[in-house]
């Protein structure tokens, strides 16, 4: 008996999840096979070995403290990490200004926009704290915040335009895409599996914390190396036929498989590539083509000298300019200093701009942007480039994930990893833990294998779900200030402020009119 | 040298598109082959003939004033259209009771909720006419009105519920989505390309006014029959390589096609279904996982006798309740009077709720809320049922077609009909006069191979879009009346009598003032 496992078109995530389902299903003495559509193992990681960089991650490349899971992978192997560099200042340019700060957000100076700020991350954590990880459709004001886009929800939140345009980059960042594309429910429910706003967008203690030594690409490559010539490269599957006993799956290379469970690791819209016989039921047929892939270019520029830590900046760079390419950027120098280098992201609405100039021209607008950030003409002068836009990738449809417009959520949601016949589902994007992160695709990869060890009799239904031990990467909670939690928003303040004049006001009046002999004496 | 059609995957009003490309490239004397994924051709239109029905539709069905080419395409096979019955009273059912009335819309007496209904519409139809037909995303508030969802449109123009409630049916019956599903300048673009709100929601002299004696499929069926066994059934396409001179396509029957050029005739998100070399382009490539097709099932209930028309209805009813399958009906009893039947859809939300539900659970909801609509319990007792719920089809994806969501208009739209290599684009979504509909499939269609023509120096580029002459079908202009016109909004007439009342007030004021002397008299 055989069990098949294609992570075909399957994104460098997804890749990681059919290998890691693969693998435990091996260890569990079952027969399996990868079908990868790519020539190569890694999906939505990858990274590229050459004589200028040494070596580059131009997909995935980042985990941090809570994802124990791919840790515990990058253990088995031998895979060390190291931490992105944060020592000296990061810097937030804004207005056409840099501001140096250190820690996980900018600081805000003005007393109103920082109440905004303070209210608008709380506020974001505690409707977080109502969803339920594993089904978001369930949360109590689910259909309410469905229908809203994050766009819709910042304008109720957010009283500055500053603090607004501050969320819109946070939307970017995080899933590369626009606030207004996305449902409220969904980035809500997204930021919370992630951990929250802080654990999602820091480097120190938070989802960019680390990288791994010679790259994220190896712990797909240790996989398929364990699994030999399971591993079918260049093989998209294009047909899944389950009308008889067996599932049987043809590829675009001319074979054809047959096996008694299929585990499907594609991002949800990818299942598109397959022709299915019989159909799928209504709702999967309908959610696959509701979820699209953002859109990023991921830009490394590499130079002589690593000139930003010494003006005293670590790399790090949150640039608010409409005209800049760059959203944010991040130190990407080897451990030992070797091959300075800035990794920075072209995201959203700016990489559908920007994925119709050349790369030249595009190069040219990011050492311009840094240049006027750092404050140097040093990033003027790169000695190398590298780049890569996930956009053009037929076998991804673009990066990190897939999102879910307003109004899918709550309507699709549940199918999203409900099996179909032999069919099982893996993916990021199925994942209730860092679900668009490598640590998702790890989970979803174990989780769709379980199923399929249960329905086998080889485990209970019980054990299909298990946590995951605390690694040796220490996860430090995010400790909120009274302040922080007690701070009022703009206008809970503006409201107080209104009410206390009111009151001030009358108890003058009232003094007043009881000077004038107006009020009768109170009883004494 | 061939050119090649592929109305592959491709529903029922693209697979019109292929053929009357076909047709058009026959015509002009070159080789053409068409292929269809499904078992027989027509696509998103499905003319079913059985005992019990004579012929029914259970796909595309209705045509009207201003849609000349399927008009000309009909005359040209002999097919004859009739008027859907609207001689009787229609009825709106709202609050759990019915009102009978007469118009394309249902009359609302509340006068507050009058002007809030007549400025719905006005408002809809200035924006539109702001909006080029053929790049809405030129339009000048294009980026803004794009942000939003038609829920925030709604809740931006609206003042009262029941006019906000109607505004969602209104999506629901033109789009089959949900209006915070929907990019506001995408359903006001799709309104104004079909002629207006007056037009596109009409029976009588709108886009429901007529159909095809014999059913809609016919004209599929006969263009068909004239392409002979250029018309290969069963023929998904699932790759595409226009790697070398030739553009290379093959089938999941595993047949091999050649051609010098391919018009892809499928829904936008259907060309997922195909494996590209090279890859698209990654604007394209990124749209097509951005479009999905609306939910909609289309249901027949038939009665032994037209015992609506005897109540004084003609079988038009508009039903506002959430707990209600079917938000509109028609009558659907064929011309002669025969086989009565009532034709409902069940839309968007309620879709994907009902589509769990068994065929007999659904037809036994809809019979109920007839009988209440109707105020008889003749419409418990069906003698038949047909019904087509759209979104299990994998070569349609859903029906009727296409909805942008936010955002998607203005950062993808231009790649919508640009073509790829020797591949050109079809498929009523590329449509600018009637896109969705079976006139859009034959604009779209005959552009298409205009396109191939053109490139091939059979045609100058000047004749790639050409108007079409106005049909036998009048369509008379929709007039406004003074008082349409001129009405205030509710926000309008309460600013007025704000101001009005200030006046007075004002006014009253003055003249006690005056009266008391204290003011100057003026001088005279």
């Amino acid at each position: 008996m055989k069990v098949l496992l294609y992570s075909l078109l399957c994104p460098l995530l997804p890749h990681m999840i059919s290998l890691s389902a693969a693998k435990l299903l091996k260890a569990n003495g079952l027969n399996t096979v990868v079908l990868e559509a790519r020539d190569r193992v890694g999906g939505r990681t990858f990274t590229v070995r050459n004589k200028e960089t040494k070596w580059v991650d131009l997909g995935g490349a980042y985990v941090g403290p809570t994802q124990n899971r791919i840790f515990r992978l990058a253990e088995e192997y031998g895979i060390k990490t190291y931490k992105v560099n944060e020592q000296e200042s990061l810097v937030h340019y804004v207005n056409g200004k840099s501001y140096p700060f250190k820690g996980s957000f900018p600081p805000m100076w003005n007393p109103f926009v920082l109440l905004d700020f303070n209210n608008l991350w709380r506020t974001m954590d505690d409707m977080g704290k109502e969803i339920p990880r594993e089904a978001p459709w369930k949360a109590p004001h689910a259909e309410e915040w469905d229908k809203m886009s994050m766009r819709e929800l910042f304008e109720k939140i957010c009283w500055t335009s500053t603090v607004r345009q501050f969320a819109t980059l946070f939307v970017n960042v995080n899933v590369t895409s626009e606030p207004h594309e996305v449902s409220a429910l969904w980035f809500l429910w997204y930021v919370k599996q992630c951990g929250g706003t802080m654990r999602i967008f820091s480097t120190t203690n938070g989802g960019q914390e680390r990288k791994f030594v010679g790259g994220s690409g190896q712990i797909s490559e240790c996989m398929a190396r364990e699994l030999g010539d399971r591993v079918k490269l260049q093989s998209p599957v294009y047909r899944i036929d389950q009308s008889g006993n067996m599932v049987v799956v043809e590829t675009v290379d001319k074979q054809t498989y047959t096996a008694k469970y299929v585990i499907v690791a594609t991002p949800p819209g990818l299942n598109l590539k397959m022709h299915f016989n019989p159909e799928l039921p209504p709702l999967r047929n309908q959610l696959i083509h509701r979820v699209p892939m953002g859109s990023v270019i991921k830009c490394m520029v590499y130079y002589k000298e690593n000139f930003w830590r010494k003006k005293g900046y670590c790399g790090s760079m949150v640039i608010e300019e409409e005209g800049a390419p760059i959203s944010l950027t991040l130190d990407d120098t080897k451990p030992d200093g070797a091959v300075p280098a800035i990794m920075g992201f072209i995201l959203a609405r700016k990489c559908r701009k920007l994925s119709e100039l050349t790369k030249e021209e595009r190069l040219k607008r990011i050492c311009d942007i840094y240049s006027r950030v750092l404050g140097t003409e040093e990033a003027l002068h790169p000695v190398h480039y590298e780049e890569k836009n996930w956009c053009e990738e037929e076998y991804s449809g673009g990066c990190y994930t897939a999102y879910f417009p307003p109004g899918i959520l709550t309507q699709y949601g549940k199918v999203l990893r409900e099996p179909v016949g032999r069919l099982y589902f893996a993916g990021t994007e199925t994942a209730t833990e860092w679900s668009g992160y490598m640590e998702g695709a790890v989970q979803a990869g174990e989780r769709a294998a379980r199923e399929v060890m249960c329905v086998l009799g080889k485990i209970h239904q019980s054990q299909i779900w298990q946590t995951e031990p605390q690694c040796l990467v220490p996860a430090l909670p995010f400790v909120t200030t009274f302040w922080e939690r007690n701070m009022p928003s703009v206008g809970g303040l503006l409201k107080f402020m209104g009410v206390s004049s009111f009151l001030s006001a009358a108890t003058a009046a009232g003094m007043l009119a009881y000077k004038k002999g107006l009020l009768p004496l109170p009883r004494s």
